[in-house]
């Protein structure tokens, strides 16, 4: 499914690329008389769909410098280094880092094995921020549970002594909604198991893929710690498992892992602006995440989107012959993949941010995050007061070229790393990526550089670059409130 | 490309699905007026094509049963006291295990980790029969070569404690060619390197795909050691290794292994028959191999070729009235995937065969080995004497409907097992599978049962059922020589 959806892609990219590509030179001489936004935001959509290079010159050098880059680590702060110096040669204002203090999290040794009834090795992942095992390991039989909810109906004390399993399978969607769905299982999982008293929690893997890969992710803290030893098999073991118990055999598992936290740790943002012509307080906020899971080499997730951000931010201060009246601002998050032990428990990038830019944010006129992989934009949402204006009716003549199309719903929450500034009433806009494939590799090891279709990526930057553009030179207020419905006819 | 050729594939069979599929019932009255062999063999074909279930049922019991099958080890034995158990209980004659001694090679911990310029994590395994690292690993700067013929050419103590890197490209074809030229430098890279000062040999995984994860295979013996510790690296850890180079950086990696060797280990081959009703003396031999790599659990490599082989015959033993005038016999061989210390250093299965059966190899009419994964046959070949005679012609009549194309080119050797006996005279035939994702998941962990596509599968039972057929109920002399070519015409 995950390549024929790519191929379609790229079959609908190749169709645009047929249009007739606005020749810079000639944008240029039309500029000085006063190019209109939407003919600066056609000519940076086709820019970027032309480069094949800015983005992917920035992911292929931030994977392949640091690899995985987990929240607290030497090869997240090296890359943020690294970021900074970048965006600073590259000619962005105000360009620093902010660091705030975290409880890391670092994978140690892992394995397990079934031990009965035949010895067999088993793939799996320890969920972030799940405990270790103890030194020597922990043993227990097995108790298959179909769905999530199957366990949350237990009896107390059914599990004890026992390893909890939830066998669920995530749906995949274009939308991601099989995650949201699938993931309250590993978050709530080890809490739920540790109650009935297991001695350990497992699941099949968060994702949409059957390859011997597990795929990790963070689980929750409950008063300061996580219950039990927690972990993720690979969908075949996960299957192997249950084709087992449905043989009629007791399974009996092996589980070790030396996982252990660092309380003294430090993330950082990274900040980078392209000051506004004549508004320069009023801000246009890009986010996206420079940490990453441990085991890939976060390319997808968020690699790509700092990437996309990055090079959005980058046409726009480079293409149109005037800056955009607004201040466009890229924020390089740290920390987003973890949980923490205390509130607000999680997204401390984010919450750094608004804590140390607390009284610019009145002047925070919209943000949008960019951390859902490489793959085509198809949809945008806006907020609910200018859906129907003229802003909306320019953003859809720019943006349906090129395969995006307009939501029928108002721009929801917008993602984590912006979560706290949004939550502060900071409006917001979204650029859905198809996800069709985002599930088969999100959090694993097979995170890496080649799983990105460049031509996808572009597609993200144009888009990007045209939306935050003509953002950016309005005047518009995406806080106004959506305008009343008219009165229901008799 | 994978998924196309199995939709390609898949489609072909539903087509063939829409063809009349003759009743049983009916069958079994023609028979008793004497149905032609083709007509048995059309039956046989068709069964094999609506049933979905016979050798899905073996591979997925003993995929899951034993999971991984090395050679030599306890879960290898077991899987042939369970494969000797069901062919009895099957009604298989002469049933029984004939056990050999070989060295067998235990995979330890192993890990790897780019230590410069900045850490990140490698994922690699130990190719087979190699020797372990020093207990606190190696470490050593890499030096890359494109291609294997590139480390060839490097001079003598150019490599004196670094690490060779051989990056160079399998190529994906549907014959598997591509196996043959890349596999080089895994059977002889660790030599090449070990003499030219290298303390490590790692290359590029001998596969196709861009999964992170490894592909393992035995390398070679010289004077009976492999002379360094010698891994395979995944795809894109490869590449990341090329790219850091590309930066301009020298790169320094981590190598452990506790590889270790059993001297005293035991295989074994599973025999069984469905005698022959005038010529029992007369054999036509299926092979495949019981014993797997470590990893994943054996289920394309070769699971699916004993099940296939096994329901060919089972499907032989059950369906026609009468047995064919020649017995069928199945050999599930042990010891496939290893390389031996000593001569005749690999193929131990297939020697001992021949070793324990020395006498009845005159009477060995023909043989065929399944051992390419699940994937549809698209070819056959015959040997030279018969390619152009009525029995050639018979068989195309009945294969060519479910895709099976003639060679123009004579059988060959037949595969790694039944070679020693086709070294011996033994005639063999050839039925070629899509080997176009084959080496997606060759020898690695994630060789699991999901990988089997069913339609594919059950194609593959219905061509081998359907040839043994015709071979075994005929008088055919499968040694004869090829006609004389009629002289050429002036």
């Amino acid at each position: 499914m995950s390549y024929s959806t790519a191929v379609g892609a790229r079959a609908a990219l190749t169709l645009l690329v047929l249009l007739p590509l606005p020749c810079l030179a000639a944008q240029s001489a039309r500029r000085d008389s006063g190019p209109s936004d939407e003919q600066v935001a056609m000519e940076l959509r086709d820019a970027a769909l032309a480069s094949q290079n800015m983005a992917w010159d920035w992911v292929s050098e931030l994977a392949t410098r640091f690899g995985p880059r987990p929240a607290g680590s030497d090869n997240e702060r090296q890359a943020a280094e690294w970021a900074a110096a970048r965006l600073k040669s590259l000619g962005f204002a105000n360009v620093h880092i902010e660091s705030f203090p975290l409880t890391a999290w670092v994978r140690g040794t892992e394995s397990g094995q079934i031990v009965a009834p035949v010895a067999q090795p088993l793939v799996l992942a320890a969920l972030g921020e799940s405990p270790p095992t103890p030194a020597g390991g922990l043993e227990g039989e097995v108790v298959i549970f179909p769905t999530f909810d199957d366990l949350k109906s237990a009896p107390a004390a059914s599990l004890t002594g026992k390893i909890a399993f939830v066998a669920e399978h995530m749906v995949r969607t274009q939308d991601g909604a099989g995650y949201g769905v699938a993931v309250a299982a590993r978050s709530d999982g080890p809490a739920e198991a540790a109650k009935r008293g297991a001695i350990a929690f497992v699941l099949r893997s968060v994702g949409t893929d059957s390859n011997r890969i597990a795929h990790t992710g963070t689980t929750r803290y409950v008063d300061g710690r996580v219950p039990v030893p927690a972990f993720a098999l690979s969908a075949p073991d996960a299957e192997q498992l249950e084709r087992l118990a449905a043989l009629g055999e007791k399974v009996r598992i092996r589980l070790f892992s030396t996982a252990s936290y660092v309380k003294d740790a430090h993330s950082q943002n990274v900040i980078a602006d392209v000051p506004g012509r004549t508004h320069p307080e009023e801000v246009v906020l890009l986010g996206a995440h420079l940490d990453s899971w441990d085991q890939g080499t976060g390319a997808i997730d968020d690699g790509t989107g700092t990437a996309i951000i990055t090079a959005a931010a980058e046409l726009i201060r480079e293409i149109p012959r005037h800056p955009a009246r607004r201040t466009v601002r890229v924020v390089l998050f740290g920390s987003e993949e973890v949980a923490q032990p205390t509130a607000p428990f999680g997204a401390f990038g984010g919450h750094s941010y608004v804590d140390n830019h607390k009284a610019e944010l009145p002047g925070h006129v919209l943000a949008g995050e960019s951390d859902f992989g490489t793959d085509r934009i198809y949809r945008v949402a806006l907020p609910a007061g200018v859906m129907k204006s003229d802003f909306a009716t320019t953003v859809m003549r720019v943006l349906q070229p090129i395969g995006v199309l307009a939501s029928h719903q108002a721009s929801g929450e917008g993602g984590t790393d912006i979560g706290p500034a949004v939550g502060a009433g900071v409006p917001v806009f979204e650029l859905f990526q198809d996800g069709s494939r985002y599930f088969d590799i999100h959090h694993t090891s097979d995170d890496t550089l080649d799983k990105i279709d460049r031509e996808q990526l572009d597609q993200n930057v144009a888009a990007w670059a045209a939306l935050v553009w003509l953002a950016a030179d309005s005047e518009v207020d995406f806080r106004a409130p959506a305008p009343a419905a008219p009165a229901a006819a008799h």
